[in-house]
């Protein structure tokens, strides 16, 4: 990360951002800017990229680089908005990140938490802290809480797992760290679901040197191509219940499939089960681990979704040929998590109160879902379709005719609606446009339908500039 | 980490503590091995290098490898009675980890913390969750912790920083792999003391391509060495308050020498006050980032050693300069830590808790420190020698003639005396030899006598037999 490019990619957002630079203006070519500024090619080339990235700036091939001429800037620009601390981070992360506002994508209803009982539980894992548990946790984590995981996961996912394959983590970038060291050398071909999970894809990118992304279609994860193109991957990581952002549920043909690719190949197969506990339907698929007969598959379980994000507390599954590299490298480079909270969640499992706020949880979702599905269809007819899927916490919204849901992003997120624009979450250009919305924390049909009208307005005036935009040709 | 390597330290370790192969035993050469296994000269390469390390063989050069003469093996070997879950880990990190046993450096004393004002804070915390306190954590930090911290370290080792500074993370790993994702490139020259935190350089080994070590004298890190070799350095490693684990301290004109250093080469210095807190003479040297006119020192300190160990909660300063560079990093790759520990910890210190509690452990760690430095004397006579420092949480008894200080920390593992040896925490060839022990556990004089005489018969033995052996050359 050298300043350079960061320099030049504020300077210039901030351009375009004041109206200093308009939209369809040039900006200088690579080869110019490097020159004036003294600076390498590829530091402008980076700041170009990020431009790019962020849909400031459209590169026109031979034609040059220009500010994007769909761009839509509101008299109050959501950058400046952002508070103080994060003013100079990198405005892509921090959008994503934001989970102060609504719809945001993953949250579990704050609203339908036990409360009482979770108080209860902490009070006494407070108060029975004994000098044992003061020293370093134990590395792959609290017994009782790996026991109390291999049971649930026996029981709800149709795992069979013991306890002593549960490795208790802090969440997605230590799991991915983990296994990485783990399973991994340097130049290891290491794959990711395309779209996929969006801090995956960044964090994978600086990770893993030799990371390649695979199609995902309506049945999930495209296996033959994997077959065709991949048959010397090292690890794959996959969403096969309820495939992220898609919602899309991996057929059980492909299942089968993934699994004989896998023990063929000797490779190893990432299963991030994120929201796996929340389907609506009757028909529940297996978890892709519970088929797993070659012990292929690292399983990766998160209470982020299921009990709250705060605890910073999630786990994997290791494959019994995987425990000693497992055991090894933790040893090496990790210290275990805190005991505390590992203590409330291992007696909130095992008293059976988390299996109670799941089985709430599931119509409730059901429900809250319904109200914005609902409201989408009454404050934009004929703007977005839905896929509906099994289940999941969150919807796509595909845009029908136009590929501006970053700009629409941006609106929704002024309007403290932190939707998630879907053609971020792509890395190829085969893009798809829309947007991922989070609906656990609507309440209402009420309140569904006046947080969609916030943005409405503009929104639609949005989309109307742009067909004319496009007629104009 | 291939099976291979492993495979064979086992097998002949397990030959060697089983007593099928004897002291002084030849094994075959690496060549030999290799292709009677079928496996890269590597792999047994890499075997043999943990054994001798580990004291299990020793190289003699062109008379080939053996088994160390010296060992001296017990009845039931500390190996085999390691528990099951952990059968298959390297013994050497086992061994360093497991905090069980007494005497373990680096463990605050567990019976003199005040429980019932932990107890009530940590009630009080739970019930005060919000439903804004149940999504992720601020990636930085909670922030009523990030400023109790500032205003602490302030006020008791006389930095100048702001709250904004100020990054919550869950101890060293975490802390190293941060500073390095992002303050450095990946052939970043990276310094580490000779000797060195057992765990800092096993992990930075891993972690930086480009590793060198800088020795340690009586006056702490060898700043004129640094300055002749290391001009090109980009981070350097050090703990200036109390070295670990000789315990001296950097003088006050190498600590100027070094801010020199690292201003004239724009190299980031990383301050370890791991145990800063304790110090128990009134010549109080400040912290080196105190001194730090050019803002080039991140600082880390933990409360690990000041509160406990479980909590998982330490925390750096950060430079003014590499704010963004550190914001982006957590950005990409972290999640911040659990909410109701910083809530805890936060009143810890915000109440004033966390002040009496180390004004109190200071005269009493000093006592405890007392009375070991007494036992050695009573029990090994002429064996060790100690240079007291002036504070910190563990002692280093230098054997006087003796190399055998892995041999002797077996024995006293034995005895259940988690003492660790000071070879081991050496990189270079020039080591010293001696344990490293943990004081602060120890509440009486009777008790640290009546521990320390615990392997003294077993020690002598083969302190004696050593000598035996030498004379007979």
């Amino acid at each position: 990360m050298k300043p350079g490019y960061k320099a030049i990619y504020q300077q210039y957002r901030q351009s375009i951002v004041s109206g200093l630079l308009k939209p369809g203006d040039k900006v200088p070519s690579v080869r110019v800017l490097a020159s004036e500024l003294g600076v390498a090619r590829k530091t402008v080339e980076t700041a170009w990229a990020i431009l790019v990235g962020e849909g400031y700036l459209v590169s026109q091939g031979a034609r040059g680089t220009r500010v994007n001429p769909d761009l839509q800037l509101n008299a109050a620009p959501t950058l400046d908005c952002s508070p103080a601390p994060v003013d100079e981070l990198s405005p892509l992360a921090e959008v994503m990140r934001n989970q102060s506002g609504l719809l945001h994508p993953g949250i579990p209803a704050l609203d339908a938490f036990p409360y009482k009982k979770w108080l209860l539980l902490g009070g006494k894992a407070v108060r029975s802290m004994s000098a044992g548990e003061m020293i370093n946790p134990p590395l792959l984590g609290y017994t009782p809480l790996r026991e109390a995981i291999a049971h649930y996961l026996n029981i709800s996912r149709g795992l069979s797992c013991t306890a002593e394959q549960i490795f208790i983590t802090s969440g997605y970038s230590f799991n991915l760290r983990l296994i990485l060291n783990a399973l991994t050398t340097a130049n290891d071909k290491v794959l990711f679901e395309d779209p996929g999970y969006f801090f995956g894809a960044q964090a994978l990118k600086r990770a893993a040197n030799n990371l390649h992304f695979v199609p995902v279609d309506e049945h999930g994860l495209n296996v033959d191509y994997l077959q065709q193109y991949h048959s010397d991957a090292r690890l794959l990581f996959v969403t096969p219940s309820h495939h992220s952002p898609l919602a899309v549920t991996l057929s059980l043909p492909r299942k089968h499939q993934l699994l004989a690719w896998a023990a063929q190949n000797n490779s190893w197969i990432v299963e991030d089960d994120y929201d796996g506990e929340f389907h609506y339907t009757r028909k529940v698929l297996p978890a892709l681990k519970s088929l797993d007969s070659d012990d292929r598959v690292i399983y990766m379980g998160t209470f982020s979704k299921t009990v709250m994000p705060a605890l910073r507390l999630s786990y994997i599954v290791m494959p019994r040929a995987t425990l000693a590299a497992f055991r090894e490298t933790a040893h090496i480079s990790e210290s275990g998590q805190p005991v505390l909270t590992q203590k409330i969640v291992a007696a909130f499992l095992s008293e059976g109160h988390f299996y109670k706020h799941l089985k709430k949880m599931r119509p409730l979702y059901s429900q809250r879902r319904h109200y914005v599905l609902r409201a989408l269809e009454q404050v934009y007819p004929g703007i977005f379709s839905v896929e509906v899927s099994d289940g999941g916490m969150h919807i796509v919204a595909f845009l029908h005719t136009s590929t501006q849901d970053v700009a629409i992003a941006m609106i929704w997120q002024q309007h403290q609606l932190e939707v998630s624009p879907l053609s971020r979450w792509y890395n190829s250009t085969h893009k798809r446009y829309g947007l991922v919305i989070g609906y656990t924390n609507v309440r209402t049909q009420e309140e569904a339908l006046s947080l969609l009208a916030r943005p409405a307005r503009e929104t639609r005036a949005l989309l109307k500039q742009q067909s004319e935009f496009t007629a104009g040709y």
